[in-house]
């Protein structure tokens, strides 16, 4: 790569775009499950969906919560008491938009092996 | 959803997949930048490419070198050193296996928005 090729790529794989609360991995697995279910998933059944132990799942989910990205609402049904979790409309606006800076780096990777798979079979060939 | 459909999705949105070390939003450029040369780049070029300092490079090129995905080449040019980062075999492997992962979780959220958009569209055409 010649200096001013280079210069125009400053920055090229930043990805600056990927939001960091939302990229931890275990938050990416709640916002997934909540963006599948607009009218909320009770606390329970987003455990089991993520796989994370009670404990864990608070703790992210008050991240979240902190970060306006998810709400919780709590009620009580038949005398039980019933936390039910839901992604805000900021927080799906948020999730989206990181999304898209996700297909980034797909898109990036798969024009990189499309590459190099171009030149080995050149190689090949010879 | 009901106690058998949930049983059923146990841990799917768990994305177990996602190697810790990799998902890291730096070393996830990173490595798509080694990806797009498998002859390697030099450090200089490398920290511009993902726009960090020297010093964090560095410490993210050592977590990648310790677990094997990244190799570090020292050598002299015109008497100066060079310092060249490739990506190993094993790095590549992982990479586009965590790439899958990656995609995967896009396909989810495509799929979530696209029943909530003709969920909605029904609600509003009653």
């Amino acid at each position: 790569m010649n200096a001013e090729s280079l210069h125009s790529h400053k920055g090229r794989y930043a990805y600056e775009r990927l939001e960091r609360v939302i990229h931890e991995k275990a938050r990416l697995g709640i916002l997934t499950s909540l963006l599948t279910r607009p009218e909320g998933l009770l606390f329970s059944e987003l455990r089991d969906l993520v796989g994370l132990t009670d404990g864990n799942l608070s703790r992210h989910l008050k991240v979240l919560q902190e970060e306006s990205l998810v709400s919780i609402q709590k009620a009580f049904v038949n005398n039980r008491p019933q936390t039910t979790c839901l992604l805000t409309e900021d927080g799906r606006e948020r999730f989206l938009n990181y999304l898209q800076a996700l297909e980034q780096v797909i898109k990036d990777a798969e024009t990189a092996t499309k590459k190099t798979t171009k030149s080995e079979s050149a190689w090949l060939a010879t």
